[in-house]
């Protein structure tokens, strides 16, 4: 039915929760989640009643698609449902989302929690949903009893204005930290290996005895302290091999002046070299 | 200027860091972000040389207004820069959210752990900016190059669409996470308080031995498997006081039949009790 907790040998993310819209006002807002579940590997949506209709047909395709923005996959593979009780009867486990207290004696998630036990359980075989209500209402009292679960999200509770893609967003943003790793999408550039501490300091070496010549540290008595804290600001770069030899290579250039072979500028004194 | 790190006696959730917008395509993004913003407690907002101009004027006001859902007072003290530079020029720390690769040497973190250090750096009272590129290509190589760190979300690899807002959202929502918490904005609903484990003891004396009485232990030798499933079935339940209490009136009920004052239905035989 869903393809959900079946495909665990493909690689491009599948599956996950099956996100279940209860009675969307606006087909619009319906592309949107469906954008919002591609980016996190969501791919199970269902409609229980959409008030503009089904958005795959008629007047709604345009707004719906445009919102989708790529991810019109899940619009055809999306489900219609003439009940909510029949969307959730293949899952196992249902949390509903709510943005305020419904007198329920179920248990309150936060977003990160409740998609670690979703990552959890749906590992482990069991289909699971997570439901949405109308955008300006949210889910009736009724249709939060169908759950097992509530999902919330912390909010500045001066201004508690998620919108029903944005509630979608950040419960697939968990479910992609759960069930697939937080790492970013990639990593630093590729950098030369860390220098070996012999390097640097033969780099400290090099440098403070060219500021010793310059006549940098004054008073004479301050240079222990004022060689610490040089140190210490490179040591906090954590330099890597390459790193070490474009400042060597930097303060050479500035004691030696000027390359011979390349042509002075006009501006520039000829005598400048201090080396 | 900002207002940031120094509202911490008002506890109306302000501050946090600067939210820069680079070269915001669009009017009615820009509102959307201030929504994002809104709802996590984020109040300082900073245009770079945004493309339809200033939207607190003209005819771009209506759109963004509008998209800013109530915002609309982050629009209103939205601060509009010629560039970068200036935008960040108060500011202690800033980190550069981006989509892919840039072949710059700087750490990569996810939202969280980003907004985990930013948390921490300005309740010590630094000034921290985010800096989001425009909608379709991102921040440029040279803006990315002004900020100390990167910040990238882990997304979906097969369909990577964040939209402006998009970030900005998840870029807030982690920082409320790291700033004020994660614990979802209400607790489930009061309830009696846990069951003493006597009371529910006496409950499962009173069960076991209507359900002995009435012949449910078949076979006989079965009794205590059946009977420790039962129990733990029950002991999932986490019972209130209340839930034992109603429980058990429920089992009262039903071995006792219809109560004598309540008017017996035509349909239902009079004989129908077991007790």
């Amino acid at each position: 039915m869903t393809g959900a907790g079946t495909n665990h040998t493909i690689p491009s993310l599948m599956g996950g929760p099956a996100i279940i819209l209860v009675r969307p006002q606006l087909a619009v807002n319906i592309g949107m989640c469906a954008r919002a579940m591609a980016n996190f590997g969501l791919s199970d949506l269902r409609l229980v009643n959409p008030r503009e209709g089904w958005p795959r047909t008629g007047a709604l395709r345009k707004g719906a698609y445009a919102a989708a923005a790529g991810a019109v996959h899940l619009l055809e593979q999306a489900r219609l449902f003439a009940s909510l009780e029949e969307a959730v009867a293949d899952l196992n486990g249902t949390f509903a989302t709510t943005a305020r207290e419904r007198g329920q004696l179920k248990p309150v998630l936060a977003a990160d929690t409740a998609m670690a036990e979703a990552a959890s359980r749906f590992s482990s075989g069991e289909r699971l949903g997570i439901l949405f209500g109308p955008e300006r209402t949210g889910l009736a009292n009724e249709e939060v009893a169908l759950a097992d679960k509530i999902v919330s999200f912390p909010v500045n509770p001066a201004y508690a204005s998620l919108n029903l893609a944005q509630a979608v967003l950040l419960v697939g943003y968990e479910w992609m930290k759960a069930a697939h790793g937080a790492a970013p999408p990639f990593q630093p550039a590729e950098r030369s290996p860390a220098a070996p501490r012999e390097m640097i300091l033969s780099f400290f070496d090099y440098l403070e005895g060219e500021l010793a010549r310059v006549g940098f540290f004054r008073p004479l008595a301050k240079r222990p302290v004022m060689q610490n804290n040089l140190r210490n600001m490179f040591h906090r770069m954590n330099m890597s091999e390459q790193d070490v030899s474009s400042f060597r290579g930097m303060i050479v250039r500035l004691v030696e002046g000027p390359r011979a072979d390349r042509p002075k500028k006009k501006s520039q004194p000829p005598s400048d070299d201090k080396g």
